[in-house]
Protein backbone atom coordinates (compact mmCIF):
# COMPACT_ATOMS: atom_id res chain seq x y z
CA UNK A 1 0.00 0.00 0.00
CA UNK A 2 1.16 3.10 -1.03
CA UNK A 3 0.23 6.66 0.36
CA UNK A 4 -0.41 10.22 -1.07
CA UNK A 5 -0.01 12.97 1.03
CA UNK A 6 -3.30 15.24 -0.12
CA UNK A 7 -1.98 17.99 2.17
CA UNK A 8 1.47 17.96 0.25
CA UNK A 9 -0.72 18.03 -3.47
CA UNK A 10 1.19 14.69 -4.52
CA UNK A 11 -2.48 13.81 -5.94
CA UNK A 12 -1.70 16.30 -8.92
CA UNK A 13 2.20 14.57 -9.42
CA UNK A 14 2.64 13.36 -12.87
CA UNK A 15 3.27 9.49 -11.23
CA UNK A 16 -0.35 10.01 -9.57
CA UNK A 17 -2.21 11.38 -12.51
CA UNK A 18 -0.77 8.21 -14.62
CA UNK A 19 -2.65 6.32 -12.19
CA UNK A 20 -5.72 8.56 -11.96
CA UNK A 21 -6.66 11.17 -14.76
CA UNK A 22 -9.11 12.61 -12.30
CA UNK A 23 -6.30 12.93 -9.37
CA UNK A 24 -8.22 11.76 -6.72
CA UNK A 25 -7.68 9.16 -3.77
CA UNK A 26 -8.04 5.82 -3.28
CA UNK A 27 -6.80 4.07 -6.49
CA UNK A 28 -6.13 0.73 -6.03
CA UNK A 29 -3.45 -0.91 -8.52
CA UNK A 30 -3.97 -4.82 -8.12
CA UNK A 31 -1.60 -6.69 -10.74
CA UNK A 32 -1.65 -3.86 -12.82
CA UNK A 33 -5.30 -3.51 -13.01
CA UNK A 34 -5.92 0.07 -11.86
CA UNK A 35 -9.17 0.63 -10.07
CA UNK A 36 -10.60 4.38 -8.71
CA UNK A 37 -13.87 4.52 -6.82
CA UNK A 38 -13.96 3.06 -3.12
CA UNK A 39 -17.30 1.91 -3.66
CA UNK A 40 -16.24 0.09 -6.85
CA UNK A 41 -12.72 -1.10 -5.13
CA UNK A 42 -14.65 -2.55 -2.37
CA UNK A 43 -16.94 -4.60 -4.55
CA UNK A 44 -14.33 -5.89 -6.81
CA UNK A 45 -11.94 -7.12 -3.72
CA UNK A 46 -15.42 -8.63 -2.41
CA UNK A 47 -16.10 -10.53 -5.87
CA UNK A 48 -12.43 -11.72 -5.99
CA UNK A 49 -11.63 -12.87 -3.04
CA UNK A 50 -15.72 -14.51 -2.70
CA UNK A 51 -15.44 -12.63 1.02
CA UNK A 52 -19.32 -11.74 -0.25
CA UNK A 53 -21.19 -13.89 1.92
CA UNK A 54 -22.41 -10.55 3.89
CA UNK A 55 -19.97 -7.66 2.86
CA UNK A 56 -21.74 -8.06 -0.94
CA UNK A 57 -24.22 -10.92 -1.13
CA UNK A 58 -24.07 -12.54 -4.09
CA UNK A 59 -28.36 -13.63 -3.52
CA UNK A 60 -29.74 -11.47 -6.15
CA UNK A 61 -32.22 -9.69 -3.80
CA UNK A 62 -29.71 -8.84 -0.80
CA UNK A 63 -27.29 -7.72 -3.49
CA UNK A 64 -29.25 -5.21 -5.09
CA UNK A 65 -29.97 -3.91 -1.46
CA UNK A 66 -26.46 -2.85 -1.34
CA UNK A 67 -26.31 -1.86 -4.63
CA UNK A 68 -29.55 0.52 -3.83
CA UNK A 69 -27.69 1.41 -0.78
CA UNK A 70 -24.43 2.84 -2.67
CA UNK A 71 -26.46 4.94 -5.67
CA UNK A 72 -28.10 6.37 -2.88
CA UNK A 73 -25.37 7.39 -0.81
CA UNK A 74 -23.42 8.76 -3.30
CA UNK A 75 -26.15 11.51 -4.17
CA UNK A 76 -26.86 12.18 -0.52
CA UNK A 77 -24.57 10.97 2.75
CA UNK A 78 -21.02 11.29 0.42
CA UNK A 79 -21.84 14.71 -0.46
CA UNK A 80 -23.41 16.13 2.81
CA UNK A 81 -20.74 15.20 5.02
CA UNK A 82 -17.92 16.54 2.71
CA UNK A 83 -19.43 19.70 2.31
CA UNK A 84 -19.39 19.96 6.05
CA UNK A 85 -15.72 18.69 6.01
CA UNK A 86 -14.30 21.03 3.37
CA UNK A 87 -16.11 23.94 4.89
CA UNK A 88 -14.88 23.48 8.12
CA UNK A 89 -11.17 21.56 7.63
CA UNK A 90 -9.97 22.05 4.34
CA UNK A 91 -11.19 25.42 3.38
CA UNK A 92 -9.97 27.65 5.99
CA UNK A 93 -6.74 26.23 5.62
CA UNK A 94 -6.43 26.91 1.90
CA UNK A 95 -7.40 30.28 2.15
CA UNK A 96 -6.75 31.39 5.83
CA UNK A 97 -10.61 32.62 6.35
CA UNK A 98 -12.95 31.27 8.70
CA UNK A 99 -16.04 29.43 7.48
CA UNK A 100 -19.18 31.18 6.52
CA UNK A 101 -21.70 30.75 8.76
CA UNK A 102 -24.84 31.00 6.56
CA UNK A 103 -23.27 28.51 4.48
CA UNK A 104 -22.97 26.39 6.71
CA UNK A 105 -25.96 26.35 8.46
CA UNK A 106 -27.16 25.35 5.13
CA UNK A 107 -25.15 22.82 4.45
CA UNK A 108 -25.45 21.34 8.38
CA UNK A 109 -29.02 21.03 7.31
CA UNK A 110 -28.61 19.29 4.22
CA UNK A 111 -26.34 16.41 6.31
CA UNK A 112 -29.23 16.81 9.03
CA UNK A 113 -31.59 16.01 6.91
CA UNK A 114 -29.50 12.90 5.25
CA UNK A 115 -28.85 11.29 8.53
CA UNK A 116 -32.76 11.38 9.39
CA UNK A 117 -33.38 9.30 6.21
CA UNK A 118 -30.18 6.88 6.62
CA UNK A 119 -31.96 6.56 10.23
CA UNK A 120 -35.66 6.69 9.75
CA UNK A 121 -35.44 4.62 6.48
CA UNK A 122 -32.26 2.54 5.55
CA UNK A 123 -32.22 1.82 9.38
CA UNK A 124 -35.28 1.40 10.35
CA UNK A 125 -36.37 -1.94 11.08
CA UNK A 126 -32.49 -3.76 10.63
CA UNK A 127 -29.16 -3.66 12.68
CA UNK A 128 -27.08 -2.63 9.38
CA UNK A 129 -28.29 -0.93 6.35
CA UNK A 130 -28.82 -3.57 4.02
CA UNK A 131 -29.67 -5.98 6.67
CA UNK A 132 -29.23 -8.08 9.83
CA UNK A 133 -25.66 -8.41 8.53
CA UNK A 134 -22.78 -5.53 8.23
CA UNK A 135 -21.91 -5.02 4.37
CA UNK A 136 -19.48 -3.00 2.34
CA UNK A 137 -22.59 -0.47 2.33
CA UNK A 138 -22.25 0.65 6.43
CA UNK A 139 -18.03 0.91 5.95
CA UNK A 140 -18.67 3.49 2.83
CA UNK A 141 -21.54 5.23 5.11
CA UNK A 142 -19.83 5.11 8.13
CA UNK A 143 -16.12 6.63 7.06
CA UNK A 144 -17.92 9.38 5.71
CA UNK A 145 -20.36 10.14 8.74
CA UNK A 146 -16.94 10.33 10.53
CA UNK A 147 -15.20 12.57 8.55
CA UNK A 148 -16.65 16.04 10.03
CA UNK A 149 -15.05 14.72 13.42
CA UNK A 150 -12.06 16.31 11.79
CA UNK A 151 -13.03 19.35 12.65
CA UNK A 152 -14.30 18.70 15.86
CA UNK A 153 -17.93 18.30 14.75
CA UNK A 154 -19.49 15.14 16.73
CA UNK A 155 -22.59 14.96 13.87
CA UNK A 156 -24.08 11.50 15.45
CA UNK A 157 -23.87 12.47 19.18
CA UNK A 158 -27.43 13.44 19.81
CA UNK A 159 -28.79 10.34 17.57
CA UNK A 160 -28.67 7.27 19.74
CA UNK A 161 -29.71 5.05 16.95
CA UNK A 162 -27.11 5.69 14.97
CA UNK A 163 -24.29 5.75 17.59
CA UNK A 164 -25.72 2.11 18.81
CA UNK A 165 -25.42 1.38 14.59
CA UNK A 166 -21.88 2.70 14.68
CA UNK A 167 -21.24 0.70 17.54
CA UNK A 168 -22.35 -2.24 15.91
CA UNK A 169 -19.68 -1.63 12.77
CA UNK A 170 -16.57 -1.18 15.25
CA UNK A 171 -17.63 -4.73 17.24
CA UNK A 172 -17.95 -6.46 13.57
CA UNK A 173 -14.61 -4.87 12.37
CA UNK A 174 -12.33 -4.80 15.86
CA UNK A 175 -9.42 -2.52 15.83
CA UNK A 176 -9.43 -1.29 11.94
CA UNK A 177 -12.21 0.66 12.88
CA UNK A 178 -9.52 3.03 15.18
CA UNK A 179 -6.60 2.70 12.27
CA UNK A 180 -8.54 3.79 9.61
CA UNK A 181 -9.46 6.87 11.76
CA UNK A 182 -6.25 7.98 12.91
CA UNK A 183 -5.78 10.30 10.63
CA UNK A 184 -9.22 12.04 11.30
CA UNK A 185 -8.88 12.01 14.76
CA UNK A 186 -5.31 14.07 14.60
CA UNK A 187 -7.66 16.36 12.80
CA UNK A 188 -10.20 16.28 15.35
CA UNK A 189 -7.53 16.52 18.30
CA UNK A 190 -6.04 19.32 16.78
CA UNK A 191 -9.44 21.29 16.26
CA UNK A 192 -10.35 20.76 19.36
CA UNK A 193 -7.05 22.18 21.05
CA UNK A 194 -7.71 25.12 19.27
CA UNK A 195 -11.40 25.73 20.55
CA UNK B 1 -45.09 -1.01 -15.78
CA UNK B 2 -46.70 2.09 -13.57
CA UNK B 3 -46.26 5.63 -14.28
CA UNK B 4 -46.91 8.42 -12.23
CA UNK B 5 -46.66 11.97 -13.19
CA UNK B 6 -44.10 14.29 -11.70
CA UNK B 7 -46.00 17.23 -12.51
CA UNK B 8 -49.21 16.16 -10.78
CA UNK B 9 -47.38 15.72 -7.85
CA UNK B 10 -47.91 11.79 -7.94
CA UNK B 11 -44.56 10.54 -6.22
CA UNK B 12 -46.11 12.62 -3.31
CA UNK B 13 -49.15 10.09 -2.72
CA UNK B 14 -49.52 7.51 0.22
CA UNK B 15 -50.12 4.80 -2.50
CA UNK B 16 -46.20 5.81 -4.05
CA UNK B 17 -44.54 6.85 -0.73
CA UNK B 18 -45.37 3.41 0.45
CA UNK B 19 -43.54 2.05 -2.17
CA UNK B 20 -40.28 4.75 -2.30
CA UNK B 21 -40.42 6.82 1.25
CA UNK B 22 -38.24 9.16 -0.60
CA UNK B 23 -40.66 9.68 -3.14
CA UNK B 24 -38.58 9.56 -6.05
CA UNK B 25 -38.70 7.73 -9.34
CA UNK B 26 -38.02 4.78 -10.61
CA UNK B 27 -39.24 1.89 -8.56
CA UNK B 28 -39.06 -1.44 -9.55
CA UNK B 29 -42.11 -3.71 -7.67
CA UNK B 30 -40.45 -7.26 -9.25
CA UNK B 31 -42.92 -10.18 -7.66
CA UNK B 32 -43.53 -8.03 -4.23
CA UNK B 33 -39.53 -6.72 -4.39
CA UNK B 34 -39.59 -3.35 -4.01
CA UNK B 35 -36.13 -1.84 -5.30
CA UNK B 36 -35.18 2.03 -5.97
CA UNK B 37 -31.99 3.59 -7.61
CA UNK B 38 -31.74 3.02 -11.79
CA UNK B 39 -28.24 2.38 -11.52
CA UNK B 40 -29.25 -0.73 -8.89
CA UNK B 41 -32.40 -1.60 -11.12
CA UNK B 42 -30.36 -2.23 -13.76
CA UNK B 43 -27.82 -4.17 -11.86
CA UNK B 44 -30.58 -6.74 -10.73
CA UNK B 45 -32.27 -6.80 -13.97
CA UNK B 46 -28.86 -7.94 -15.63
CA UNK B 47 -27.80 -10.36 -12.76
CA UNK B 48 -31.47 -11.74 -12.49
CA UNK B 49 -31.72 -12.44 -16.43
CA UNK B 50 -27.80 -13.30 -16.95
CA UNK B 51 -27.78 -10.50 -19.58
CA UNK B 52 -25.04 -9.68 -18.34
CA UNK B 53 -22.24 -10.00 -21.31
CA UNK B 54 -22.38 -7.26 -22.10
CA UNK B 55 -24.38 -4.72 -20.00
CA UNK B 56 -23.06 -5.82 -17.01
CA UNK B 57 -19.69 -8.26 -17.28
CA UNK B 58 -19.50 -11.25 -15.17
CA UNK B 59 -15.55 -11.11 -16.02
CA UNK B 60 -14.26 -9.31 -12.69
CA UNK B 61 -12.04 -6.69 -13.93
CA UNK B 62 -15.04 -5.50 -16.89
CA UNK B 63 -17.40 -5.53 -14.41
CA UNK B 64 -15.07 -3.38 -12.02
CA UNK B 65 -15.34 -1.28 -14.85
CA UNK B 66 -18.91 -0.80 -15.15
CA UNK B 67 -19.00 -0.18 -11.30
CA UNK B 68 -16.16 2.00 -11.37
CA UNK B 69 -18.49 4.23 -14.00
CA UNK B 70 -21.09 4.03 -12.54
CA UNK B 71 -19.98 5.62 -9.32
CA UNK B 72 -18.25 8.46 -10.66
CA UNK B 73 -21.30 9.09 -12.93
CA UNK B 74 -23.58 9.44 -9.43
CA UNK B 75 -20.92 12.60 -8.22
CA UNK B 76 -20.80 14.05 -11.74
CA UNK B 77 -22.94 13.36 -14.98
CA UNK B 78 -25.96 12.94 -12.63
CA UNK B 79 -25.78 16.14 -10.72
CA UNK B 80 -24.78 18.58 -13.26
CA UNK B 81 -26.62 17.89 -16.26
CA UNK B 82 -29.76 17.79 -13.48
CA UNK B 83 -29.05 20.46 -12.12
CA UNK B 84 -29.05 22.31 -15.78
CA UNK B 85 -32.76 20.80 -16.44
CA UNK B 86 -34.04 21.71 -13.29
CA UNK B 87 -32.93 25.29 -14.04
CA UNK B 88 -33.90 25.29 -17.46
CA UNK B 89 -37.68 23.00 -17.31
CA UNK B 90 -38.39 22.43 -13.86
CA UNK B 91 -37.93 26.10 -11.82
CA UNK B 92 -39.45 28.43 -14.18
CA UNK B 93 -42.57 26.50 -14.34
CA UNK B 94 -42.32 25.75 -10.54
CA UNK B 95 -42.14 29.43 -9.52
CA UNK B 96 -42.71 31.37 -12.88
CA UNK B 97 -39.88 33.47 -13.04
CA UNK B 98 -37.05 33.56 -15.29
CA UNK B 99 -33.66 31.06 -15.00
CA UNK B 100 -31.02 33.53 -12.94
CA UNK B 101 -27.76 34.11 -15.94
CA UNK B 102 -25.30 34.07 -13.36
CA UNK B 103 -26.17 30.97 -11.96
CA UNK B 104 -26.83 29.10 -14.94
CA UNK B 105 -23.56 29.86 -16.07
CA UNK B 106 -22.14 28.66 -13.41
CA UNK B 107 -23.87 25.20 -13.86
CA UNK B 108 -22.49 25.02 -17.68
CA UNK B 109 -19.53 25.67 -16.84
CA UNK B 110 -19.94 22.47 -14.43
CA UNK B 111 -21.67 20.48 -17.02
CA UNK B 112 -18.75 21.14 -19.62
CA UNK B 113 -15.99 20.40 -16.93
CA UNK B 114 -17.80 16.72 -16.52
CA UNK B 115 -18.62 16.09 -20.34
CA UNK B 116 -14.64 16.83 -21.24
CA UNK B 117 -13.92 14.31 -18.84
CA UNK B 118 -16.44 11.74 -20.28
CA UNK B 119 -15.04 12.31 -23.56
CA UNK B 120 -10.69 12.76 -22.61
CA UNK B 121 -11.05 10.25 -19.95
CA UNK B 122 -13.87 7.43 -20.19
CA UNK B 123 -14.30 7.08 -24.30
CA UNK B 124 -10.45 8.07 -24.70
CA UNK B 125 -9.59 4.74 -26.52
CA UNK B 126 -13.03 3.07 -26.55
CA UNK B 127 -16.11 2.88 -28.55
CA UNK B 128 -17.97 2.65 -25.08
CA UNK B 129 -17.67 4.49 -21.69
CA UNK B 130 -16.27 0.75 -20.10
CA UNK B 131 -15.02 -0.98 -23.20
CA UNK B 132 -15.98 -1.75 -26.96
CA UNK B 133 -19.09 -3.22 -25.57
CA UNK B 134 -22.41 -0.82 -24.31
CA UNK B 135 -23.11 -1.50 -21.33
CA UNK B 136 -25.76 -0.24 -18.67
CA UNK B 137 -22.97 2.73 -17.89
CA UNK B 138 -23.62 3.83 -21.38
CA UNK B 139 -27.60 3.81 -20.98
CA UNK B 140 -27.32 5.55 -17.35
CA UNK B 141 -24.92 8.40 -19.24
CA UNK B 142 -26.47 9.00 -22.18
CA UNK B 143 -29.95 9.53 -19.93
CA UNK B 144 -28.91 12.11 -18.25
CA UNK B 145 -26.87 13.73 -20.96
CA UNK B 146 -30.34 13.96 -23.20
CA UNK B 147 -32.27 15.55 -19.98
CA UNK B 148 -30.91 19.28 -20.97
CA UNK B 149 -32.81 19.04 -24.15
CA UNK B 150 -36.23 19.60 -22.34
CA UNK B 151 -35.31 23.03 -22.16
CA UNK B 152 -34.25 23.42 -26.15
CA UNK B 153 -30.17 23.24 -25.58
CA UNK B 154 -28.90 20.52 -27.16
CA UNK B 155 -25.19 20.19 -25.10
CA UNK B 156 -23.53 17.30 -27.59
CA UNK B 157 -23.99 19.95 -30.70
CA UNK B 158 -20.48 21.26 -30.99
CA UNK B 159 -18.71 17.54 -29.39
CA UNK B 160 -18.22 15.57 -32.49
CA UNK B 161 -16.88 12.52 -29.97
CA UNK B 162 -19.81 12.18 -28.09
CA UNK B 163 -22.73 12.37 -30.57
CA UNK B 164 -20.62 9.66 -32.42
CA UNK B 165 -20.69 8.07 -29.04
CA UNK B 166 -25.00 8.31 -28.68
CA UNK B 167 -25.21 7.05 -32.46
CA UNK B 168 -23.35 3.84 -31.16
CA UNK B 169 -25.99 4.05 -28.30
CA UNK B 170 -28.80 4.38 -30.45
CA UNK B 171 -27.39 1.87 -33.21
CA UNK B 172 -26.91 -0.42 -30.43
CA UNK B 173 -30.67 -0.16 -28.81
CA UNK B 174 -32.70 0.68 -31.54
CA UNK B 175 -36.20 2.05 -31.35
CA UNK B 176 -36.19 2.19 -27.69
CA UNK B 177 -33.95 5.21 -28.09
CA UNK B 178 -36.78 7.05 -29.25
CA UNK B 179 -39.13 5.92 -27.13
CA UNK B 180 -37.75 6.25 -24.02
CA UNK B 181 -37.19 10.14 -24.65
CA UNK B 182 -40.36 10.61 -25.95
CA UNK B 183 -41.84 12.80 -23.10
CA UNK B 184 -38.33 14.46 -22.98
CA UNK B 185 -38.80 15.18 -27.09
CA UNK B 186 -42.51 16.63 -26.28
CA UNK B 187 -40.54 19.65 -23.51
CA UNK B 188 -37.49 20.14 -26.25
CA UNK B 189 -40.57 20.74 -28.78
CA UNK B 190 -42.61 22.98 -26.34
CA UNK B 191 -39.47 25.10 -25.54
CA UNK B 192 -38.25 25.13 -28.52
CA UNK B 193 -41.70 27.05 -30.00
CA UNK B 194 -41.30 29.44 -26.93
CA UNK B 195 -37.75 30.90 -28.01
Amino acid sequence: METFALRKGENRTPEFTKLNPMQKVPVMVDNGFVLTESDAILKYLTNKYNISHNWYPSHLERRARVDEYTAWHHTNIRPHAAKVFWMEVLLPRMTGQPTDPLKLERALADLRDTLDKLENMFLKRQAFLCGDDISLADLLAVCEVMQPLGGGRDILKDRPNLLRWKSRIQSAVGDSFEEAHTVLYRLRDGATSKL
